[in-house]
């Protein structure tokens, strides 16, 4: 049995603007260490999958960047989408792909740009989906027990029959909450974060996309057909152009029957806001995390960002600041979402050498 | 009667970092128009000196900025201290020069970098002081009356007696005073602002440093003995050497008995902050003023200055943003008056890339 990852790069990150741009969104950048955040995912699997058996799914303005940072990866497992079909195409083409080199691959599926702390207790937990997956044929997602009512993420509902140890039945996936809707998630105590990991059998994902998505399946039919021939990159085009970009919870998970959950007990964060790098930051004696050349004078509990230029900030406290070589962000950190509207404008207004 | 106008550009303004710098201080920035603070001193004199009776008292730093900046005035007239020695030498070496050209020139000493915004009653304000100092041999300095306890000012006090319109007789003058203190002047309704603007004739200033100051007279008679010969370099160095840095308010019109002052009733600011900036900005519907190419949201009550760089604040107000090619400012307005504790910060670790 062999185990295959399939790391989801295809984010574009207009959150971590102006850091995160077009040709370096979020999964590309040094956010917490010396490493980026795809090195820091691809690292994690050491151990426990072989770097010829890691694919990633990205794009044309990211693959260059991807093949530097992750030299080991053999360059053809670094797959190229035409345009952004969302997660069920992305995870179907990857899939089609492992199948055709071992028809037996379980796959472990993980977005690039998540950070978690326990590399040990990560890997037991994915070891323990992997068995279950194999045995059960079924499709298992890694659930994460929330520990505040954050509307950002998804949650998903489970039985409360215990299966084996941590592994539980589905009942429902939920969109992003309201505040009000997720304190009750989260004090029901069956609702658990949707992080995007997933765990199956190659043939399990790929026969329950012929029953959930029967498009997508016979795209990714002719698709494979072509691989590795001179027809394969038009084909992809072609057969992309056509998909409707849905998310693989949305397409598969929602509707399938085989669906189980992990509870994972390790420290895990997607990285959705400047928020949430303050929260998981290092910080000095006035709670401040500040990254560069930086002066403070009465400031506090800020995340200041200054690699290049010299940033004095006085008097103010909660506040974020990205100073990057041609852009700035200066933001209360509670407003932290709304830095997306950010790139809207640029985009509205054609901004593009700010993208 | 020949009128001379002194304008004072020695200044290193470090309350106006990042902007502000070694050698572009204050005087030679635009700040509030197209125009730099040192060409609106020039231009707010046009009609009443010449250009070849202005004279300006500068640094080696700022002296070729300032010739580029005002091809109209002669080159010979922009005089190069080889060290800073504060008002009383600066004011006492152009003087010296002035009364070579004309012994009977009166002069107007002007900071560079002041904001005056009624050309004609400024004009009309000079014309009565240089008629008063003309025909009573005084030092006549322009007090301002004051509009707020401001305790970045200094104040003078003048007797209530009304010798012409306007004109008084100086009691004391106040340093800058504490908020307490500066309440009680501008209630009592007798102290104005030193504005640093003085009018008198070259014989009268001169004839009083030799009364106050007798080494500075010294050291002028010695420079104006070489003017002109190759000698002047060296001998102006050797003097300047040895001077004491003294004021012009501590050093003479403290002590002199020939000291008047006239109400200047223009709007008039020393522009002493960028909290100052701000109050006398253009201000959009939000009270922002906005320099630049600049995003905001939730933002009000600020002034964000970004010319080169996109910037892009999201819910803050009363801050000061200023977004240089190599520094950023991020401040609280009420913090406004602690910027040159960058600069002091900036000077002991040596950051000279930044000063």
């Amino acid at each position: 049995m062999n185990v295959f990852a399939v790391i989801m790069a295809g984010g574009v990150g207009s959150r971590f603007w102006p850091r995160s741009r077009e040709k370096s969104p979020k999964q590309l950048l040094k956010i917490f260490d010396e490493k980026t955040l795809i090195q820091n995912t691809a690292d994690r699997l050491q151990g426990f999958v072989e770097y010829k058996n890691i694919f990633i799914v990205t794009n044309k303005l990211q693959k260059e960047e991807i093949s530097k940072q992750l030299p080991e990866i053999p360059n053809e497992n670094i797959l190229e989408e035409p345009f952004g079909r969302n997660t069920a195409a992305a995870i179907g083409l990857a899939s089609v792909l492992i199948q055709m080199i071992d028809p037996k691959a379980i796959i472990v599926v993980l977005p690039a740009d998540h950070i978690i702390r326990d590399k040990d207790i990560f890997q037991a937990a994915l070891q323990r989906a992997v068995g279950f997956a194999y045995k059960k044929s079924g499709l298992v997602t890694i659930g994460i027990p929330p520990t505040r009512p954050e509307t950002g993420y998804g949650y998903i509902q489970i039985d409360e029959n215990e299966l084996e140890e941590n592994i539980f039945k589905v009942l429902t996936f939920a969109e992003k909450p309201n505040y009000e809707t997720a304190l009750s998630f989260v004090s029901s105590g069956d609702f658990l974060w949707n992080s995007g990991m997933f765990v199956w059998k190659a043939e399990t994902i790929l026969s329950e996309i012929t029953l959930h998505m029967p498009e997508l399946a016979m795209a990714l039919k002719k698709i494979a057909f072509v691989s590795g021939t001179p027809r394969f990159e038009r084909v992809l085009l072609e057969e992309y152009g056509q998909l409707r970009s849905i998310s693989i919870d949305y397409g598969i998970m929602e509707k399938s029957h085989k669906v189980f959950l992990l509870k994972g007990k390790f420290t895990w964060s997607d990285v959705g806001s400047w928020e949430e790098v303050y929260q998981l930051s290092n910080k000095d004696k006035n709670d401040n995390s500040i990254v560069g050349k930086v002066y403070t004078d009465k400031t506090s509990d800020s995340y200041i960002y200054s690699p290049g230029k010299f940033t004095a900030v006085i008097g103010l406290d909660n506040v974020i600041v990205i100073n990057t070589e041609d852009a700035l962000l200066v933001c209360k950190r509670e407003n932290a979402q709304e830095v997306k509207k950010v790139v809207d404008y640029i985009k509205l207004n054609k901004l593009n050498d700010y993208l």
